[in-house]
């Protein structure tokens, strides 16, 4: 844990009491004692340090100080995935909260597996935990909302053109393709922070669900050489976008 | 599996009988007939087409044809590692080999766990079939090297420069660090093709060490805004690397 996330819900009387692996984290890994300080970070809120008040067997106490306004810009990036596998979702959830996604949208596709749309996973108190951990892992406090559409054109036709409406300003629309010989610097200029990027299920779109997203607007673009895992190609296009903002000092 | 990885050690006769895994995707996923032709992949060698032969309860037997040349060019990068907990290091071998390494150098670091070392998955049978995962994932044939190295400061200061000496030309050295204000594009120039990219463990390099890869060449460069799990960290710095080579039509 990079950073112990607590919830403004969960706050007593100006303390915390945690019993859980944060309590486990603060006691065993960084092996705190009363009054020494931790670096926290309230969901969708501050970052900043809290000190250790109490602790026992059962639970670790401990009050914020120093709290800072949130660090990081309000994030830009929209993530549409084709439902995985679970194994394979709980990485996307962690990447996602881990590198600043502002919404996870959970899509059906020719290629997902029916009985993937039943897993308990889809439940918030059960994906939860998954972001969590991502935001304690890149020092994040903005929650990833997530949300699930068991269809797949009434998602691209009716509902993305409601969501895109209520942005301040066109989002850059992008989905990997390996037929595509554009790469994102080809297909992504900055005149916008705002982007949609839409991930495929393993073993890919088939044709119908390009043609259709690319007449509402994607562009295509390729990752590269290789065909990647769909955690891999998320963690790696969202690295791509941070490496071309850094080379435009965005 | 996007490539059926077979290994010419395994041939025999002119044939391949597949018992494993490979012969449960070719009935169950490709549900493939005897004539039908599949896509192979020859371990370190090239690509192409096998005819199914027969198919019965036990096995599926192949016979290659139309076997091209090796597709891609020669791997040029290198991956040392800190070594990681062993589920880390299945995401990384398999990751390594999708996206062509060359070789994988899992090396001793201050906040690596000696009993990482004890691990049952250094010994090659059992880190072998992820490497065929990923290259299977990624249509590649060239499996990467893999060796262990149990000591951090002799591997630097003493068989680096072994390593590097009898490479063709001297490599990029690059290292991602947090501190670092550095991209890669700042610090890498395609002055030569060949790349030896050093990660960190879980926690990161202690200062000492990243001093000492300093002073023997490395460069740090920042991925991003984000701290990332050492697997995504993987992903991260070979995916910013294909998008550098695409803008640079390389």
């Amino acid at each position: 844990m990079n950073l112990i996330i607590l919830s403004e819900t969960e706050k007593e009387g100006g303390h915390f009491h945690l019993t859980d692996k944060r309590a486990v984290h603060i006691k065993e890994i960084l092996r705190s004692k009363v009054g020494d300080l931790i670096e926290i970070g309230l969901i969708n809120g501050p970052k900043g340090k809290a000190e250790i008040v109490n602790i026992t067997d059962r639970e670790v106490v401990i009050k914020p100080i120093e709290l800072k306004e949130i660090p990081h810009p309000e994030p830009t990036i929209d993530l549409i995935c084709a439902l995985p596998r679970p194994q394979t979702l709980k990485k996307v959830l962690i990447t996602s909260a881990t590198m600043g996604v502002r919404h996870l949208y959970l899509i059906r596709a020719n290629r997902v597996e029916k009985s993937f749309f039943h897993s308990p996973l889809l439940q918030p108190e059960n994906y939860n935990p998954f972001l969590i951990e991502g935001l304690s892992q890149g020092k994040n406090t903005r929650l990833p909302q997530v949300s699930v559409h068991d269809r797949f054109k009434p998602y691209f036709e009716e509902e993305l053109s409601g969501i895109i409406a209520k942005m301040p300003e066109k989002p850059a629309m992008l989905v990997p393709d390996f037929e595509s010989i554009q790469n994102l610097s080809d297909v992504y200029s900055f005149k916008t922070d705002s982007m949609i990027i839409a991930i495929g299920p393993e073993g890919g779109w088939i044709p119908f669900e390009l043609d259709l997203m690319k007449n509402v607007g994607f562009k295509g673009l390729t990752l590269g050489r290789w065909i990647l895992r769909v955690e891999t190609a998320v963690a790696g296009i969202l690295n791509q976008i941070e490496l071309l903002k850094l080379i435009n000092n965005k």
